[in-house]
């Protein structure tokens, strides 16, 4: 009985003992899981940052950048003389860095320049306010101050509502807000006001030439620069996508060489236009703050630059609607498509050629001798266009589409003659559309045209002959700038440029 | 002699004098014109920015906020106990005001929220490495604090670049930088480094909390209304567009009611719709900080309100499309257009109504009993039209067009019956392209209905009949908000809802 019992206990410790090894290896699977899937989720969003870099490695130099002018500025902590020179102060010096220093040079100079500005000039006026306010007694002191910052913080907040002022000098009324809240305030229990505003000017400034200098010289990455390969980019894929739209719809499958991703890939390169107009404002607005680079000077005109954007979009936006219209459910009948197809496509082609030749030109900055020739062709093939569809005849007699006329009016009626007029719109309907909007496109690409010969004019480019004689005469002083773009942009094949401005960014030549 | 000598030098005097008078007006007139030329400019550029307050005037009011905000923060310096409490660290308080204090609240809050993480977050690592640091021996301690600045920051900087990070916590790891850097380097020098970060840890959430209080609780202004104004008007601007746009071109000028500078504002509403992106997407970004305010819950699904602007987009750039064919050369004949023009029309006021029950629905936040009839109406009338251009004879047998084609006729070709198919497709082309781009809106204002309806779901709508009723018999138990809500909104009017708005953020109901 006794070894009976024994037994029993036995087996209820191994069943004890059993479920409690499964409890613990549910609970260290469960944990196991849990883990596993945050490292996964983890490992996937490090792949996705990584990506991110390598597709544009400035990315990284831009990180390696901000380190290095961190670094640099913590040596006020470091070493000793340039702490016993500032003091406490130092940590402007190293706020300035962090909060000053931006991805492009133009928008690091900009904030700077805000920074320095309106910080010396809030200092001045703290100061003065707190010179008037402790004449007045110590009653008054803190009412004069209070008063002065309720009324110079909301005119200053106001301020940055209207749109001119906002668009320069935004950070530069923020900054003047903060610094005048902390000199005309402070001033009112720190006792040398005047070295501390010193102090504190001068780490900013210094913090600030640290920033622009590191920005500029280490592989600068120049808004301006990045505004005319945006534009000069979404000019060829604005091309691509209307000449790959047009072919696909007239040519068929047959007509496209690349491949099914490759193509949509290149048809859909429009919405990038579309959806670029915050960024070309942003770029055109920090460029305008950078010095003469490669070959841009100071005053270009990048202004320009947002309208050719604007034209380029009120482009896109018919393209988007064409698109649209091809995918709709009206098809088109084959006769009229074949009877319209190369024409349309020669358009298309004119089209895409003069919007290229506008991206060349803006790439060699140089006045080109074609455009005037592909800007007539494309009007000359409209016109085409036109005339094609001018005289009604020209599409009913087209032969399958009679016989198809016939075959219908044997068994309908017997007034043939009349019966040849029942030609379902329908079926014509979306080639007309279609040719419609060719022909409001060719408008609109002139309006792209037109904004950029304004450009030519605005920023003086040269004839291109000039400017190759000139690159021929002398090609020992061309700077490595010009040697490299003359290539590679003759042909304005937006792959090759694209793999030409990554070289060109990871060679840094 | 000596007489005339005198004389000869009186008058040489007198021109002298008469010269420096002559001068001096000069100058003077010159000087007056100049001050009054800048201050001609100054009048205009004030007036300009009165103009900017008073049409809207929540912009003066959040200035003044701004005010309020510095002034009860300064309190700091004035009022000696606080003062004592915290030191010179009241510094911080201040700067956070400044530098969080936003327009809409969810901004504020964003930036609240990301200030004092990412300052607490900062802080307590940096600690850690000056902990570290100080444990290697002198001489090791800067390499240390120094490596890890660098790596720490420049893999913060790289983490602004990824999307997901950047649209919500961009702020947060600035500051993140900015406080790590100060604490771990300042830590080098300064003794007492757990005090002080505590204390500045202290003074940026007093800021923080007193920022938020202000901002939402004087006439606080949300992000996220604003979304949802900024898409209602678009919807009701997008309608006003089509219906005038249609009306203008079938109905020609004897069919507009308003004026042509209204109807002209009218119709180029739709460039608004095209230019909003950037704004919808940072509002969204800012709603979804914001608490439960008016009839929006805390996790209202502001993402959709994006998506129906892109869908709007679409929608507005076909639109685009169509009024530039409608103002292009082609003309087309009266007889066709007066043919299509009822049916046109139809279809435009349906499409109108149908955008504009979609505002009426998410203004109301409740499922259209209408909406499902319109869009019914709205497709049997772009079939009717589809119908209407499919047999031809419906467009070649209007009166007055015979009549030309016959005296075309009578001089070319004995051969009637035949000559009767050369109508000039020239002449249709037009009203042809008009007619498949509407058939075209009809397709994407579908699109937006799709993503009001997703939007329905999301927020949880209910079906109208169960919103009024409960309004009839809980009338004592609404909030103003409902109440007032209620009715202006029932006629989807863009300007009755304009001045609506504009009413309810004056008097504050």
């Amino acid at each position: 009985m006794a070894r009976g019992n024994e037994v029993v206990k036995e087996v209820e410790w191994r069943i004890k003992v059993e479920e409690d090894e499964t409890l613990q290896k549910t609970v260290v699977g469960c944990i196991w899981a849990v883990t596993a899937g945050v490292a996964l989720k983890l490992c996937k969003f490090v792949k996705k940052a990584w990506e991110l870099g390598v597709n544009d490695p400035r990315k990284f130099i831009h990180c390696l950048k901000v380190g290095i002018a961190l670094s640099a500025v913590s040596l006020f902590y470091y070493w000793k003389p340039l702490y016993d020179g500032v003091g406490g102060n130092a940590m402007w010096a190293v706020m300035t860095v962090v909060v000053v220093f931006e991805y492009t040079a133009g928008a690091t100079i900009c904030k700077t320049v805000n920074r320095m500005f309106g910080t010396s000039l809030a200092g001045f006026l703290g100061i003065g306010v707190h010179w008037v306010a402790s004449r007045a007694g110590e009653q008054w002191e803190p009412v004069i101050v209070g008063v002065s910052l309720f009324l110079l913080a909301s005119a200053a907040t106001f301020s940055r509502f209207i749109p001119t002022l906002k668009a320069r000098f935004d950070y530069g009324i923020l900054i003047f807000i903060l610094t005048f809240s902390l000199v005309s305030v402070s001033g009112y229990r720190v006792d040398e006001l005047l070295v501390m505003a010193q102090y504190r000017i001068c780490t900013i400034i210094i913090g600030s030439i640290l920033c622009i200098i590191i920005s500029v010289i280490i592989r600068p990455i120049w808004a301006g620069f990045e505004l005319f390969v945006l534009v000069t980019g979404n000019l060829d894929k604005l091309a691509n996508s209307l000449q790959c739209c047009v072919a696909q719809y007239f040519g068929g499958s047959e007509a496209s060489e690349d491949s099914d991703e490759m193509s949509d890939k290149k048809l859909l390169g429009y919405k990038c236009v579309l959806s670029s107009k915050a960024t070309e404002e942003t770029m055109a607005n920090f460029a305008r703050w950078e010095p003469a680079h490669g070959r841009f000077n100071f005053r270009h005109p990048w202004r320009q630059y947002v309208k050719i954007g604007a034209s380029m979009r009120s482009c896109a936006s018919c393209l988007d609607a064409l698109i649209g219209c091809i995918n709709s459910d009206n098809q088109a009948s084959d006769d009229m498509k074949k009877n319209m197809s190369s024409i349309s496509m020669k358009l298309g082609a004119n089209c895409a050629s003069v919007i290229r030749e506008l991206a060349t030109t803006i790439r060699k900055m140089a006045k080109s001798s074609k455009l005037d020739i592909l800007v007539t062709d494309m009007n000359s093939a409209a016109q085409e266009l036109r005339s094609l569809l001018n005289p009604y005849p020209n599409l009913v007699n087209a032969p399958s589409h009679n016989a198809k006329i016939s075959t219908q009016t044997e068994t309908a009626s017997p007034d043939d003659q009349a019966a040849k007029i029942e030609i379902p719109l329908m079926e014509i309907i979306q080639v007309v559309t279609v040719a419609s909007l060719l022909i409001e496109i060719v408008a609109r690409v002139e309006g792209i045209v037109e904004n950029v010969e304004e450009l030519s004019v605005l920023a003086n480019f040269q004839a291109e002959m000039c400017v190759k004689s000139k690159q021929h005469t002398s090609d020992s002083k061309v700077s490595p700038d010009q040697q490299n773009d003359d290539d590679p942009l003759d042909t304005p094949n937006g792959l090759r440029y694209t793999i030409y401005i990554y070289m060109r960014s990871t060679l840094h030549i």
